[in-house]
């Protein structure tokens, strides 16, 4: 009779890019962490090893339950996109096609498009319909190797509504093969029934939103849109001090139109991450390095509204700034289904390095969403969510426009999909 | 006893975008030619009838051998890419990653990277390779409903390895389900051991290269990279009398970088196509016009490069030059494996309307093939490949970046893949 072995799986044969470099086995000098012909083991959904084959305490089948030789495919975290809108009423099709034929953006408001109509057809939705559409994009994310994404509300804009697109981010982690870190975003637009009230729509966030989302544990974090035409610095403090007093951590859309001080705002609210920060100046990313705010970058909403102006990544880079990238999967400026999309992107127009990319959309992402403990890296103690991929290089996940290379996922040291080999 | 029903299949409960606008049943001043509750027939591989449910001639049961309800999806012709480098040996991965990561181009070069690397993988890679490696990229786009896929050599550069890829080019076809055009682009780069005899290698491509691939039947035209930084219009219109003399059609990559006349020598030769053209300018395009030559749009090259320089779309518009969209896959410059992607950036980055764009990888992409009898559209008498899809409207096919939404697709009759409903 032998005791049991102490692992629940290890994978073996596996180029594992750990996205720790440094880390013991890893290669020096590599961005990826990269561990050639690495292993990783789990037990109990946690990575409890990982390091070159050659390093493994005794024979493979020896030290786990089940074994799993990967044919030298790579493994990397599995992906985190930290920053998306996934739950929404109807789409923006009918109306991007007008704009492309040639209509104005105002013949369109006038007649209710834009966010407006977004937030009617959220707010009509059932919860199952808003389940059924937003899990059909979802999937897409999931085939590319995502195991942790972020869902706002912020369509809703009234707290039933609100509620409502939470609960339904809840049900996607329930019913789906994935983790879901919910926001509630009720500081996305003022409702259009509150035009001539901004302070009461503000006193409702604070005195109803904010504390139900918090009651009934909808919310992991709070976020606002700090912009010209959405709410000042000053509305934005009053939302996030009722979230600090609810215990819940905030993120910002920050600086994407104009230069209104929202990275510095966040990092003086000691916001997980500013987002979008294409205007963000030099005090607002002097006081992010300070604060160890992330930058969270979302190229999709760069692309699609063909804005000239680039996130200051050299100044990012310079401070030591983390940098995450996300799809800002929305209907109205970003309908992306594809992080590596956003990775590509990130590369091309923002000029961000692959091991950059990659590093956004694992530990950087992890560390915006409050994860760092958790997530974004292969490092012993962490969840064991894995992607493997059928690529030779790293660099290949930013590098290919559309196609699949996920051979599949694990969660919690459990494979979920692709052709997990047994 | 009853006579065998007139058509194989029936599909009824379709909302058909035909790409025909004007044709018997579709909605009146409508781009894609919708009906909007359609039914389509298949009889020996063509379409037989095309039209409003409404106006089938008896019960559909009576019409045909199999009958299929397609549940209000949407039917389009299958999807056309009409440029593609499918076909390459190795990737450019890595000196993308170290262009990014602050190299210069200079550098890499001098260490035999760019197309320099590209040729000389493909001459070492086995036909098995190279067949392997173009399966694998292929199958994404046949994933999202393309049905023909034009294929170019150009990266052998010597008799035997440009036919070898026109054979792996072949081959896909045999083995995968797709249509493939096969095309000999020879005058792609002046091969290495060639610098000091530009005028032997255009011997080559005269006297051997086009006589055999014509010989051998290897190649449904022949195309030419008319640039400073690769052929002169005089090479290239020696290079085209000898296509002339085999009976195969040209197509010419032209005005990508600079106005060479590239669009002028097109029409004046003929063309099916003039390929990029961003630096086109007027006098070309009015000879274009007056050729019928089809303008083809490769907006991937132009994300890939951040060029600034738009093709001229309202001159193609202004003298109705047909305009085609295709993905220009190739591993240096539209590492691209996503016809849709394809269309969103002629949409986004170059201003076509959804239906442009649509009609671009359909009606023109045949045209630009010199299939427009074959295919392309649906209607009586050509070919039945067909791509059915889970959308609200045809305009989604261009708005989503990423996710899936093709439900299957119909070569000459018959369904190859997806959920085909029984
Ligand atoms: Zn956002
Ligand atoms: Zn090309």
């Amino acid at each position: 009779m032998t005791d049991a072995p102490p692992w629940d799986t290890l994978w073996t044969g596996a180029a594992l890019a750990t996205l720790a470099p440094g880390a013991p086995g890893t290669a020096a000098g590599d961005a990826y962490g990269t561990i050639p012909d690495g292993a990783i083991a789990a037990r109990g959904g946690r990575i409890a090893w990982v390091g070159p084959r050659a390093a493994l305490p005794s024979a493979p089948q020896a030290l786990a339950a089940r074994v799993v030789d990967l044919g030298g495919r790579w493994v990397t975290p599995g992906l985190i996109d930290c920053h998306t809108h996934l739950v929404f009423g109807g789409d923006r099709v009918e109306e991007w096609e007008r704009r492309l034929n040639g209509e104005s953006y105002e013949a369109i408001a006038r007649e209710g498009g834009g966010i407006a109509r977004t937030v009617r057809l959220t707010r009509e939705a059932t919860e199952e319909d808003l389940f059924r559409s937003a899990a059909r994009r979802l999937r897409p994310l999931l085939a590319e190797g995502v195991t942790t994404v972020e869902v706002k509300s912020g369509y809703g804009l009234e707290p039933e509504a609100e509620l409502k697109m939470l609960r339904v981010a809840r049900r996607l982690e329930r019913e789906l093969p994935v983790r879901v870190r919910t926001t509630l975003l009720a500081a996305h637009a003022l409702p259009p029934e509150r035009r001539d009230d901004r302070a009461g729509y503000i006193d409702r966030i604070v005195t109803e939103m904010i504390p139900a989302a918090a009651a009934q544990g909808l919310a992991d974090a709070v976020d606002a849109f700090c912009e010209t035409i959405a709410f000042t610095p000053a509305e934005v403090d009053r939302v996030f001090a009722a979230a600090r007093r609810h215990g819940l951590p905030v993120k910002l859309h920050a600086d994407q139109l104009s230069d209104l001080g929202g990275a510095a705002l966040a990092a003086r609210c000691g916001a997980l991450s500013a987002d979008h920060l294409e205007h963000a100046g030099e005090a607002g990313l002097d006081a992010m390095a300070a604060a160890g705010t992330v930058a969270v970058l979302l190229p999709g909403a760069f692309y699609l509204l063909r804005e000239t102006r680039l996130p200051p990544v050299a100044g990012f880079r310079a401070r030591g700034i983390p940098m995450a990238v996300a799809t800002d999967l929305n209907p109205g400026t970003s309908p992306v289904q594809s992080l590596r999309l956003a990775l590509n992107m990130a590369c091309t127009l923002f000029r961000l390095t692959p091991a950059e990319a990659l590093a956004g959309a694992t530990r950087e992402a992890a560390r915006a969403l409050g994860l760092a403990a958790e997530a974004g890296t292969l490092e012993p103690g962490k969840r064991c969510d894995l992607a493997v991929w059928e690529i030779d290089r790293p660099a290949e996940l930013a590098y290919w426009l559309g196609g699949g290379a996920c051979a599949g996922r694990v969660l919690a040291g459990v494979p979920v999909d692709g052709p997990a080999p047994a």
